[in-house]
C-alpha cells in the first residue's frame, strides 16, 4: 500500500477505476443508469467541484461510455479546466429557463430513457423526480468511496503532512491569553501557503483550512465555536482542532492540552480518554466490525462511569471530504478493510471541567493502522509551560 | 420603508413574522406539517446556522405551537446559543444510530402522524421518503422569503454598506502586476474586521467574504478563477467581484474596470452593457413581470448583435443567502414586488475582449428601486491611471 505524499493531479486512470468500481455496484444492482447529484460524488468521479445552487450539476453514469454531465453554460469552460477523463457535456443555458431548454429537459436527455435509474439518497426530490424509469435509491458511489484508491491514500497522507505542521505551529503559539483568532489566521495561512508551494494549480474552492483551539472553558461543548474574540486560558483542557481539504482531500488533526497546569479534575478524564484511544487503535483492524471499535470504546467509557459524558461516535473517514461514511460508530456492522481511514477521536465532555479528546487520520493496513497524522499525546508533552 | 442598517440579532417577533408568512403558504395547500430541511430555510426560521453533513437538521413545522427542531446531542448546545424564537428541541443521539434511535425515528416523532406534509423540492430524498402522510412538494419557505421583512432589509443595507467600502478599498489597491489573492487577503480582512467591530457576536459560519479581480484575459469567463497567482494587467476590461454574507445576509457589487488604457474593442460593449444596465434599473418596479426585465435586456443585447455573448440571465435575489429566488430570467413570469432585492447585472462576454458587466445589490421600492450598493460605474470613473 502506497504510504508516500501525491501531489500530482489524477490522471484519466485513476478516474477511470473509480468509474469501474461505481459501474461494478451498477451491475450488481442491475442499474442502466445511476445520477449523481452530490458535490463530493461528482468531484470523486470527474475532479470537477462545484457547489449546489439554484443551476443544477448533474452527473448521468451511463452502463458505457463517457459520463454525462449535465451543467449550465456559464460553467463550460470552468468545468473543461478542471475535469479528467472521458466527459460529454449536456449544457443549458440559464436557471430558470423556459420550457424545453430546462436543466430536467437536458437530464432527460442524458438519461435516455434508461429503465432502471439508481440515484443517491442525499439526490434532492426535485432531481430524483426527473428520473422516469425505475427509481432507486442507493448510495453505490459513497460505497465505492469507502476504500480509498492508492492516489487517494496518497493526497490525504499528504493533506495530513500539512496539517501535522500546522498543529506544530499552533501548539507552539499557544498560551495563556492568546486571541485564537489570530493564531487562527497564521496557521491556516502557512497550511495553505505549503498547500500552494507543492500544488500551484490547487483548486481552491475544494480547499479551505481551520485551525482552532477551545479554552476550557467552552471545550465540553465540541462544536461550540460561538466567541469570535476568545482568549486561551491558564490551565486546560484546551482543544485543538485542525481540519482541511487540501485540493480536494481531507484530514484532521486535534489535541486536548494545558498551558502550565493540569487540574486535578482533568487528570482521571484525560487517562480515561488516552485508554478509550489505545483500544480504538488496538481493535481498528481488518477482521473487526465498525460497530465493535464503537463497542469497545464504549464499554470502556460506562466501567468508569462516564457514559453520559459522550456526545459522540469513536470516528468517520476521510477522502474527498474531512467527514464522511462510513463510521466507527455502534449498529454500524460493517467489516473494517484495508485501505479505509477513519478518524479516531473517542472523547469525554464534563461541564465544569472541560473535553478530552485527541484525533488522528488514520490508515487501515493489512496488520493494523497506521497514523498518518503526527504530534504529541501524552500528558506531560502537551502541557506547556508558557 | 426602512433604508437604515440593522446589526442588533433578530427577535422572537421578527422570527413569529417570518413563520406567519410560512404559515400563510401552508394553510393555501392545507398542509398540516411542513419538512424544512434546506439550512438557508432553516436559519431563515431559527437563526441557527448549520451544514449539511451526515448527522441531518430537520425542522418541522406544525400548523400552530413551537416549532419542532430534529437534531444531533452532539449540536444542542450550540442550538440554544444561537437560536430565536420557540423551539422545541428533538434529540437524536449519533449517525449512524441503533434502530429506534435514528434521526429518522425523531423525525417520525415531530411529524406527530400529520396528515399532509409538505417539503422542499431540494429536499434529500432519504427525508422525504421518511415522511409517511401525503407528501405535497412545494417551496412555501422560498416563496416567504422573496419578499423581504424590514428587519432583513436594514441587514443587508448593512451588508452593502461593507462590501460598497471594501469595494472602494479593491478598486484603490488595483494596479498592473498586482497579485490579487494579496488585494482578496486584505480587503477581505477589513471587511470582516469591519463586521465584528458592528456585530461582535457575528456567526462565522453564517459569515463569508469574497473580493477577487478577473484580469482581462479571463474576464469573458466569470467563472474562470483557476490560476491562484493570477496578476494584474495593463488596460481592461478587469471584472471586480465581492460578493459576502455578512453574519447570515448576502449582498454583491462588481464591476467591470480598466488600468491605464481602454483597448477600442472594449469601449462598444462596455457602452451596451451599460445601456443595457440603464434599462434593467428603468424597468425593475412594481408592476413589472421578472421576466420582462431580462426580456429587455436580451432584446437590447440581440440589437446589438451581442445575443451570443450572454452567458446568465439579468439578475438574481439575495436575503439570508446571496444567490436565491427569484430571478430576473426570461420565462420566469412572476411580479415584481416592493420590498424584494435584486442584483442588476447584465453582462456580454467576448472571447478575446473580455468581459462586460457591473452588478449591485438594489431593493424595489414602491415607485422604482433603490441601490443598496454603492460605486462608480462610467468608463472613465472606472478607469485608473496607475
Amino acid at each position: 500500500m502506497n504510504l508516500e505524499p501525491i501531489t500530482s493531479a489524477p490522471d484519466a486512470a485513476e478516474m477511470a477505476r473509480r468509474l469501474a468500481r461505481v459501474r461494478e455496484g451498477m451491475a450488481a444492482e442491475n442499474l442502466d443508469a445511476y445520477v449523481v447529484h452530490c458535490p463530493d460524488n461528482v468531484f470523486y468521479l470527474t475532479n470537477f467541484h462545484n457547489y449546489v445552487h439554484e443551476r443544477p450539476f448533474v452527473l448521468v453514469i451511463p452502463q458505457e461510455g463517457a459520463l454525462r454531465f449535465v451543467v449550465p453554460h456559464l460553467e463550460e469552460e470552468h468545468v473543461r479546466v478542471r475535469a479528467v477523463g472521458p466527459i460529454e457535456l449536456v449544457r443549458y443555458f440559464e436557471f430558470p429557463a423556459p420550457a424545453g431548454e430546462t436543466w430536467a429537459d437536458r437530464l432527460r436527455d442524458a438519461l435516455g430513457g434508461a429503465a432502471r435509474v439508481g440515484v443517491e439518497s442525499v439526490c434532492p426530490l426535485q432531481v430524483a423526480e426527473e428520473v422516469h424509469g425505475e427509481r432507486v435509491r442507493s448510495d453505490i458511489v459513497d460505497e465505492a468511496r469507502m476504500v480509498k484508491t492508492d492516489y487517494e491514500i496518497g493526497r490525504v497522507v499528504h493533506a495530513s503532512q500539512i496539517i501535522s505542521e500546522g498543529h506544530a505551529e499552533l501548539m507552539a503559539g499557544s498560551r495563556p491569553d492568546e486571541m485564537i483568532i489570530g493564531l487562527f489566521s497564521s496557521v491556516t495561512r502557512s497550511m495553505t501557503g505549503r498547500m500552494l508551494r507543492d500544488m500551484p494549480h490547487a483548486n481552491m474552492l475544494a480547499s479551505s483550512f481551520a485551525a482552532v483551539v477551545q479554552p476550557p472553558s467552552v471545550s465540553h461543548d465540541p462544536h461550540n465555536f460561538t466567541d469570535v474574540f476568545a482568549r486561551m486560558e491558564q490551565g486546560g483542557p484546551h482543544v485543538s482542532v485542525i481540519n482541511c481539504r487540501v485540493n480536494g482531500y481531507g484530514a484532521e488533526i486535534e489535541r486536548s492540552f494545558f498551558l502550565n497546569s493540569v487540574p486535578e479534575a482533568a487528570r482521571r478524564p484525560f487517562d480515561v480518554m488516552m485508554e478509550a484511544r489505545r483500544i480504538a487503535f488496538e481493535k481498528m483492524r481488518p477482521g473487526e466490525l465498525m460497530s465493535e471499535v464503537d463497542q469497545a470504546v464504549r464499554d470502556h467509557f460506562e466501567k468508569h462511569g462516564y457514559l453520559d459524558a459522550l456526545l459522540h461516535r469513536t470516528g468517520h473517514s476521510f477522502g474527498v471530504t474531512g467527514h464522511e461514511a462510513p463510521f466507527l460508530a455502534v449498529s454500524y456492522e460493517r467489516p473494517i478493510l484495508p485501505g479505509m481511514l477513519f478518524s479516531i477521536e473517542p472523547g469525554v465532555y464534563l461541564p465544569g471541567v472541560g473535553g478530552f479528546r485527541h484525533s488522528d487520520t488514520v490508515l487501515v493496513i493489512e496488520d493494523g493502522n497506521v497514523s498518518l497524522t503526527q504530534a504529541d499525546d501524552e500528558l506531560d508533552t502537551l502541557t506547556f509551560e508558557r
